[in-house]
């Protein structure tokens, strides 16, 4: 008998049947005699509707209140999947943030979990329920009701999990797992069978949108071991766990793409301390997130910055630069959003030389310029011109070996 | 400077429009220097949309979820009110029942207030903000979301009311007050100034659909001043308040009807103690409510029992009564539910005696037979075919003089 907390997202419940689909797998797990928790994002949509909603009544709305309005929206979904399981004959339970006592900062909108009661969820499933937890909302010190931000849910499942000790913590999707690459544009994409921690956070913050990278912090600080799976089939999906030595025999995990950058130069600055204190400190005083930072130095001490911003930011960045490029005598700034930013990811890395220069050698023999370069411990990031992406996908997905068969993956990863 | 509970119902806030619309009424209040307490319904079509998706998913919903469910309903008005007001440059802040401690038993789905806190209301009026409370829901003593019942912001609204000693409450809804009888079919009707809580008890539980009974009997019990007035214009509507002796000199202050009841007739029953008992305890037992109840004593001791019945439980009632009536030797059972109820109402009757006999001479007059007969204490009712019920309202409407200008009527009532 084991506790297991499962996590279900908007779309696997966005509709009666699919709630109904989900009360069928929670039951059978019951039966199986499994302590069964359930956390629940909105129906797709409703968060999309009470936006608007918001949106018709309030230019720049109070994010208290927003909070307030948009964790209706989890409630509704725990109080209809608690009364289809009980009317299934599975006793079940709902519970909101606020009733868990899910304890949140008071940041409306963002809020960060500090930590989970147990007691009223331990109750309800020594009464032989099924709890059933709103995700994505909480309670701040002074009762007010806070969220979490987009896809918070995934957090608050592994929170909960976290906080019960669960056995493993499932995260139902509308995909199978996580895969070596985007399926959509490579075919030979292959879902991993197990991923570590580190390679998954690299993974979502690079551009794989499967589960959001709090709650990857979140399960790899309590090591909650995580199951990505799909809610629509009983397929095994993908578990991200510990790092265990057999994951450093396969150098590379998983190719991660983005083409939702934008690059910014800013050009014939003096090549002297404190310019780059100067361009991004302004930046980060208007909540701009710069990602990667290249600066070279031509002649005549004549530097050269180049970085990227998410392209929702780029004009509000370019608002911000251009007048502190003017004071510093920069003689031109130009921006350009064609560009993608190609990464693969593996802590196989760590002991594998040579990631980093086959990569600019493969994109080089099919004529892909790299543009600008970021490593970390176990990542090798490039930007390139975004026609080439998925070129670059599917030619680093091949050079490193990631559409071997499910088998020869299953051996060199102890899966 | 007053303190002023505003009640607002479901199509008081049912589209942005609307909503705005409250917010500037409130924020005129509020700029006169009033604190103003408000609260709200479900926004009109929502309650309706959680019901059917709750129909989908469960035959028979668990009512402590569907408590969970439909409280959504007006926490999503409070926070876009609150984010309304806070836009227009006026400080609010919105609860829901269990962050106001809004305290009831645990009858899901018809929770009775216990009594509610005022520490954090006030604590919010004092800072100068608005307080905005979510109407409808409650909190009970496990901490489980409870609901009131359709209509139940009425109550709340009331029970807030007492619960602050506010000056008055509030009451905006679509018509402008309480009318003499349904303008609908009677164009003399009138709105009144002013009406007792008994009167309006008795006008509530004859048909008229202005306000839930049981806020008038709670505004009653605390001495709370009602003013019913519409939400889409600035007249003053009808003060529901206490008996004053100016209210008696008018006899009658409203004739009130009802055609959604179902007469049941069981004849040939033997005249002996007991058969009463065991007709109504069978639909006691199965929740059915009878209205009236006439007997009478025919030839051979054999006695025949007339009464009515919601329509709405007829089968189920018939079910119940027929094997009970061939139990006791019932030569028959038969049912009609082409029947109305026209009642009069007045606390002037305590004084004026022959309201009945007027009553039933007016209807003879017309030719319209009654079938059953009611009375207490401030009102007559009278069950008739159906088909005559526009035409008694009429002339019963007539006949007690309440078509008189206004002028009068103030004059009379003190108004």
């Amino acid at each position: 008998m084991a506790l297991v907390v499962q996590k279900y997202g908007g779309s696997s419940v966005g509709d009666p049947e699919r709630i109904r689909n989900v009360a069928r797998r929670v039951s059978r797990y019951r039966a199986q005699g499994d302590d069964v928790v359930v956390v629940v994002s909105a129906m797709s949509g409703q968060t999309d509707r009470l936006l608007q909603l918001a949106g018709e009544l309030a230019e720049l709305p109070n994010e208290r209140e927003m909070d307030v309005l948009l964790a209706t929206g989890e409630q509704v979904t725990i109080a209809l999947l608690a009364m289809t399981l009980i009317e299934m004959g599975c006793p079940a339970r709902s519970m909101t943030g606020v009733q868990v006592q899910i304890r949140t900062d008071s940041a409306h909108t963002r809020a960060r979990i500090a930590g989970v009661d147990t007691a009223v969820v331990r109750t309800v499933l020594e009464g032989g329920q099924v709890a059933i937890i709103a995700g994505f909302q909480g309670v701040d010190p002074a009762g007010n009701i806070t969220t979490l931000g987009r896809g918070g849910s995934d957090t608050s499942a592994v929170a909960v999990a976290a906080a019960l000790g669960a056995d493993s913590c499932e995260i139902y999707t509308d995909v199978d797992g996580v895969y070596t690459t985007d399926p959509n544009i490579c075919d030979k994409a292959r879902k991993l069978d197990r991923i570590s921690y580190d390679e998954m956070l690299e993974l979502a913050s690079l551009g794989a949108k499967v589960l959001q990278i709090r709650s990857v912090e979140f399960a790899k600080k309590y090591k909650v071991p995580l199951h990505v799976r799909s809610s629509f089939n009983d397929t095994e999906g993908t578990w991200v766990v510990e790092e265990d030595e057999s994951m450093e025999q396969l150098t590379v995990a998983g190719v991660a793409y983005d083409r939702k950058e934008a690059k910014i130069s800013v050009r014939g600055v003096p090549d002297r301390p404190g310019i780059a204190a100067q361009l991004f400190g302004a930046l980060a005083a208007q909540n701009i997130v710069v990602d990667m930072i290249v600066q070279d130095v031509g002649e005549g001490g004549q530097a050269s910055m180049t970085f990227t911003v998410p392209q929702a930011d780029l004009k509000r960045a370019l608002t911000v630069i251009e007048p502190v490029a003017r004071e510093l005598g920069s003689a031109q700034v130009v921006s350009d959003t064609s560009i993608a930013k190609i990464s693969v990811v593996g802590v196989g890395m760590r002991s594998h030389a040579g990631v980093a220069s086959r990569m600019f050698e493969v994109l080089a023999r099919e004529g892909i310029n790299v543009l600008m370069i970021s490593t970390s411990e176990i990542k090798v990031s490039c930007v390139i011109e975004e026609k080439y992406t998925e070129l670059a996908v599917r030619v680093l997905h091949d050079a490193f070996g990631l559409a071997e068969t499910k088998g020869q993956e299953a051996a060199k990863r102890g899966g």
